[in-house]
């Protein structure tokens, strides 16, 4: 393709509001242009990229045994009444109205069109499984959307559902799947982690999120130094590998701790480690209120709470609430003496020895305080948020932590919609019964940002091969110099003809602009003509590495095919 | 692909509400479902139809030098406030509010993103032309959706955009994407004319529609017996190739025609030929009256008169305004002695000798009427409806009407967008002009409706090649026969490892049941792997044409590659 037919708006300042490189850089580069917040269009470097990854997705998926189809943005309201979520899902679900004031959902995603679609369609256990996705665009309308393409309004995704007669047949396509969305972020050349996530208020079992690791990401990976161990931060369970310390317990003393409250307050004021603080918080979980432990230099989990008391809802008690309760405040709460309320603690705490916890009293601690000996505690079980340097929940290495763009999700969804929306099936024995459900998704236009994310440095994008918009960029010093603008045409033509996908800077621009905006836009490969055009000799520019090499035309094409599938 | 991991949900039943033959074949053989009215999901084989539909309209745009981009579907009310069509487009364009109550657009069509786009990022004469094209889905909220695809509210289009500094540059690029479309359409095996179209409210100048010819389609083309001319029947001239009758012209009279009104009942009662009477209506062109004739057997064409007179709204007068200014009845209406309105009439009218038209008077005609003797007409022009045994108007052969559904659309904008929009660049001179536009559109969805409408027989769809889902539908008889199934098997492979693209039968069902799936389905070639399994002989069915060839394995992939370019 010549670059004068293209429309490649590159620009030399950062944009305002763009406050990531990846947002920077596609604006930069003339990959996108915002439409309205959250909403962009685009521009044709950025559709070639995009149409890259959605063809990997497709490969991966069909060999994974999925189906494609497409269904519609425009969603009627009555489906979404069917599964409940028309009242659940909130302001993020685009809804308008016909000419006939019929009441319509822009699709956010589409459970309840394939399940109804399925429903239709599919009755005998025959049919099953079944495994259908489709590439389209999403509508969201998210608070605040950011970061360019990462939260948008209006983006791509591909969504797969499959639907299945057994577990084992689900927990087969899942693998599947799981297998081909880790093809998909490798094959786009990402850094990402396949995360146990949690399943949240969907009910399934399973769910894995596939995270890009990268500063900018909105959620905290925990992942082991040695295995594939990694884990949503909530997620992640704390091996007990804690020990008593070789001390003899003291008695219990009650100290003055004149206006100590934080653990971080009381630890300095009283010269003892946070470790060896006990931490008491007042939960409300659901409609009891819970006295709940941790160390001093631990963090309670409220999603590990909830599930031990298989809660709906788990919230801090307010100050007020604490008073009335336990008659003091927030800052001076402890487990001695507590008896109107359950107690429970984190296993770590079980192993503190003459720790120190507030007294129910403002301005006063014990000190010396030994669980089970001067408080009892009606649970123990893991009740906090994993630490870098914790033991890997594999038992393989240590916990680091990092930062994660959640690119694809797969789920197990079981019957939620299936049993909603009355997708049954018939079975062997003819017999009606809710098909079980898998969900998985990939945001399409998100990958592409996650992309320019991870490859970048301060001249521009460096796009891996696999999704490069084009392999090669091909310049030309002085095209006025017959000589180059022949070779350049020469080559330009010879790697048509071999069927490598070329840009070829025509323009009538100073050679400082085109290197600029070739480092900008950031093909693996770039094909200088410039003085030794006589000779037959073009400088070949590696974008990753710098590297510049001087070689003669018929040497061209074999070290590029050395090169690319390196880049 | 194995059929059992499809999901084809044929019918045997004609679906209710299913007018058309390709709305039917395309539920019946299990292509697509609706989802509301005029909304439609592509079950898996309907999604391959329409990939392939937008390769080849890839393929040629791109050929033609246009580059592919992709836009949003939501769009801000502003744009569209800016050309001002966001209080013309009607009830038609789907309209919506965001969390924040800003108002939005879905979008129908995207002259206004692309204005906006453009404007913002082209400057220069320099960066012109410039062709952008993308496929995408549009939503039009049709007051009547009907037809399947062809009239739906969510569709998949392919819409383009060129932009010029000149109205030779854009003539170019005109011509480039006619020819891109006429090989559009052929590639999808269409019988299709490109056919001239009224520029109508746009203000633009050409303009041609192509269609598909079909008893369904909602538009008449009248095309020429043996060239290429076609126009939409509003657009055809009528050449004038009229003579006087040898007749000498005789005393003109008025004569009684008691409760005679119509031209029919008039020339039934006189005795006369309709083509001797005068049809006189009275039209209100804009703000002026004017009395339009034509001759009794030719209707009056009202684009030809509101062309004639420059005017923006062309109507009928009603009974009353005509009795106020006429004196009379509508029914009765003559030219003789009308001196307070113009008169304008079609060519013809001048020819016809000793006529007959009405008196302005209840019940009476005149006879033996002749212009200018008896009657000044200030203007003669084309005026009238081209009708069937015409001339064409290229001079070669004569005309003959068909019906037409409109596939695709070229249109030279000029500036309407550009003006209203601001979008302008800086010419040799440094001086701002207006971009000048043209606009094309191809309904991808409708485009492969248009095939199946034209592509069916009594036993279901017959694909042409370029377009079916698959090229091959392999069947086993009887797959429990060990000998079938494997050389069944050993055919997919050959044809996968070939690149053919295969639908293999492998559904535990009857046979009658997968041949008649199969005819439902229409892809090109059917393969049925039977009886003679044992001496590798199996069956290869020609859809199209229903002829049966009995073939060796080891000859099948040379007749294959013979049969499937001619299908």
């Amino acid at each position: 393709m010549k670059q004068s037919m293209m429309l490649i708006p590159t620009l030399r300042e950062v944009p305002a509001d763009a406050e990531i490189k990846s947002h920077q850089l596609l604006l930069r580069a003339g990959f996108m242009r915002q439409n309205a917040s959250g909403i962009y269009s685009y521009l044709p470097l950025g559709t070639r990229v995009l149409q890259k990854v959605e063809q990997i997705v497709r490969e991966e998926m069909n060999a994974a045994g999925a189906v494609e189809l497409l269904m519609p943005a425009l969603q009627q309201a009555e489906l979404w009444q069917e599964s409940g979520r028309w009242y659940t899902y909130g302001p993020e679900l685009m809804r308008m109205r016909d000419r006939h004031e019929r009441e319509f959902a822009l699709g956010a995603t589409h459970e309840e069109v394939i399940t109804s679609l399925v429903r239709d369609e599919v009755k005998s256990y025959k049919k099953l499984p079944l495994t259908l996705y489709q590439i389209q665009t999403k509508f969201r309308d998210e608070k605040r959307p950011r970061f360019g393409l990462l939260r948008g309004r209006e983006f791509i995704m591909k969504d797969a559902y499959s639907f299945h007669s057994s577990h084992e047949s689900l927990d087969q396509v899942y693998e599947q799947i799981f297998q081909a969305y880790s093809n998909v972020f490798r094959r786009c050349g990402l850094d990402f982690r396949a995360v146990i996530a949690d399943s949240g208020a969907m009910g399934g079992k399973d769910t894995h999120e596939f995270m890009v690791l990268s500063d900018v990401g909105e959620d905290t990976i925990a992942y082991s130094d040695t295995s594939n161990y990694a884990a949503n931060i909530e997620m992640a369970p704390v091996i007990n590998t804690y020990e008593k310390e070789n001390e003899p317990a003291k008695e219990l003393e009650k100290v003055l701790t004149e206006n100590q409250k934080t653990i971080e307050e009381v630890s300095s004021f009283l010269q003892v480690e946070t470790r060896k603080c006990i931490k008491s918080l007042l939960f409300k979980v659901d409609e009891q209120y819970v006295l709940v432990l941790a160390r001093g230099d631990h963090e309670v989990n409220d999603i590990k709470l909830k599930n031990l008391f298989e809660a709906s809802v788990v919230e801090l008690a307010s100050g007020e609430d604490t008073k009335e309760i336990l008659g003091c405040p927030v800052g001076s709460l402890g487990p001695i003496n507590v008896e109107n309320v359950e107690i429970v603690a984190d296993e770590a705490v079980r192993y503190v020895v003459n720790g120190v916890c507030g007294a129910n009293e403002d301005n006063y601690h014990y000190i010396n305080v030994n669980a089970e000996r001067d408080f009892k505690v009606s649970r123990y079980a893991d009740l906090r948020f994993i630490q870098e340097g914790d033991p890997s929940p594999d038992g393989k290495g240590k916990i680091l932590f990092a930062k994660g763009i959640e690119v694809g999700h797969v789920f197990k969804l079981g019957t939620r919609y299936s049993e909603a929306m009355g997708a049954t099936y018939l079975d062997e024995n003819g017999k009606a019964k809710p098909m079980i459900m898998g969900c998985y998704g990939i945001g399409v236009s998100r990958t592409m940002a996650s992309v320019a994310e991870q490859f970048n440095d301060d001249k521009g994008l460096v796009w891996p091969a696999n999704i490069a918009p084009y392999e090669l960029h091909l310049i030309a010093i002085n095209l006025k110099d017959e000589v180059q603008a022949s070779l350049a045409e020469e080559l330009y033509s010879l790697f048509n003809a071999n069927r490598f996908e070329v840009l070829f800077d025509d323009r009538a621009e100073r050679p400082g602009v085109k290197f600029a905006d070739s480092d900008l836009i950031g093909l693996p490969l770039r094909i200088t003509v410039g003085k030794k055009a006589a000779e037959g000799i073009v400088e070949l520019k590696v974008r990753k590495t710098g590297e510049m090499i001087e070689i003669h035309k018929d040497d061209l094409l074999d070290k590029i095919k050395e090169l690319l599938p390196t880049l």
